[in-house]
């Protein structure tokens, strides 16, 4: 039988930054499936930047996270108990569960990972949310196509980092930025991107955009918001489309307080500009096509991947904290218990 | 044979609002038309918002007019002369030509207008450019759908008067903006806009869009840009469209005070919105289908049209002006000669 079950709670919403004390720590005793329940023994979670939009009392896509209530987040579990017709113990599973070590579960969502090659927690991460994320961004919404000109930014991260390697496996050029001189190698070097450069570190960042994408951008794939995306915009060829997956720079900031948009906007009537915000969720069929790509890709060494990977559920707050100011590289993982 | 030939010339170029002074009239020769050319005889000419761009030396979608020379627009015009195989001495056409009485003409993009009961300025309205881009954004970008609500600003101008008649016609809930009561009165009145307001007189845009689309907005066909695409883009519903035809707002703008876009890009994400720039001429099967429709929609009574029409080509630059500043009613014309 399990022991306790360590649980992290939102214990107040931020506001602008997240800080250690939105978190508490609680300790109960570890919970007993019902009918019709599964009980989870979770082995992998992951931090996402949408899940800092959950922590405003605000309406969104999904519904805002509870005061005093255990945070969800997107595991990799061991069904250790089963009393569903869905699932049997022993079974590895994906979905949506608590920031703690054991969660009852009701089945829904929840998806079966077949054996495989690749790490368990690869299923949270270029396999899961945010490399179907990368895919149907960039083919589905950017609509992609051989010898086209790809930029992203927060380039080296869990989405951004897939972005510029499906780039390269369609035919495109693949061009990113990032937040420090080493995620700038980091893309270069080992994932192949055509051009990078350092966003914290360059006068201009729509020069800096021109140099990396000399011959204007096709497809921008935007995760961060703000002056980015005037750059891009800027920067944008007739025709071309930004698939808008996230908008870091804006997402801590205070309602009374939000910035205002990019200049620019006229650009989008003169060259025929398309922009368009999206939900990974509301595209089943092409996060299916991924995992299937995804897998191959892997197989034949055609993708690479890293991951930063924080132990324990106490250090989850920290290990999101940091993924928020850009301290990871590649995909944040809270490793919960052996596999 | 003709007499001499009035024609406007780009004497400046404007910096922020175009005057008066920016035009010069010329009087020379009618012109002889060389072999494979035509000689027009301009009976209507349309001033438009876009030409406001072509004023500046800019990159666009259409090249800048050149300094001093004769300013361009759509006419409907009599083929007086042919030494074309394509058009014949006496042919009633529409297309590109000079803001003048009389223009050599090549035949490429001129297109012969079939007699029908509508009036020949009609070519240049609802009809023509106005009324494809009101339909192209409509239905081709903004995909409206019987039982939609579709908001429109600058709505009773050329083609924002049609959109929402376009609205009406599918079964869509239409509501509009305009620059002063009276346009308003009419909008409600005469257009069967089911509601709408006077945004010079308003305290608040985005309460007083609230108020004309209750339900929010599915469908926003953006004419104005600035504050108004802002106030639109919050009371978007999710998996809604912005159809990005032209932004006044922004056409008089110097490029170094270039105002910030609107607040809220964010929304665009978490709401699946979808914002795009068209230019009408790469929709060439809508606007076919548009020509058919509005003509059976108007021998049927459902659509109404208004024009306000400048009389002699001396009075074009005043035309265009008060067309920039939202003096007309419906579509500005100017009648260069009798039918």
């Amino acid at each position: 039988m399990p022991e306790t079950n360590k649980q992290i709670r939102l214990a107040s919403r931020p506001s602008g930054w997240v800080t250690p004390d939105n978190f508490t720590l609680t300790e109960e005793a570890a919970p007993e499936p019902a009918d019709g329940q599964l009980l989870l023994r979770n082995i992998y979670m992951s931090v996402d930047p949408y899940m800092r939009g959950r922590m405003n009392d605000r309406k969104s896509y999904v519904e805002p996270f509870g005061l005093g209530e255990v945070l969800q987040a997107g595991v990799v579990a061991e069904v250790m108990e089963s009393r569903s017709d869905k699932f049997s113990a022993g079974d590895i599973v994906t979905g949506m569960a608590g920031w703690e070590n054991y969660s009852l579960h009701n089945g829904a969502d929840l998806r079966k990972i077949a054996p495989g090659p690749a790490p368990l927690s690869y299923h949270l991460g270029i396999l899961g949310m945010p490399g179907m994320t990368a895919y149907v961004g960039l083919v589905g919404i950017g609509e992609a196509k051989e010898g086209e000109q790809v930029y992203v930014s927060a380039a080296s991260g869990a989405v951004g980092s897939v972005v510029g390697q499906i780039a390269k496996n369609l035919g495109c050029w693949a061009a990113g930025s990032a937040g420090s001189d080493e995620k700038v190698a980091l893309l270069k070097d080992e994932l192949g991107f055509d051009a990078a450069f350092n966003y914290k570190t360059t006068d201009s960042l729509h020069s800096a955009v021109h140099e990396v994408c000399p011959k204007g951008i096709d497809v921008y794939f935007e995760n961060v918001g703000g002056a980015m995306l005037e750059a891009a915009l800027f920067n944008m060829n007739p025709f071309g489309r930004i698939a808008l997956c996230g908008m870091i720079a804006d997402y801590n900031v205070k309602p009374e307080e939000m910035p205002p948009g990019p200049r620019g906007m006229i650009l989008m009537v003169g060259r025929s500009l398309k922009m368009q915000g999206f939900i990974v969720f509301n595209y089943p069929e092409l996060c299916q096509e991924w995992v299937a790509k995804g897998s191959q890709w892997l197989n034949e060494g055609k993708l690479k991947y890293r991951e930063t990977v924080a132990e324990g559920i106490e250090n989850a707050p920290a290990a999101f904290i940091g993924m928020l100011k850009g301290e990871n590289i590649g995909k944040q993982i809270v490793k919960l218990a052996d596999e």
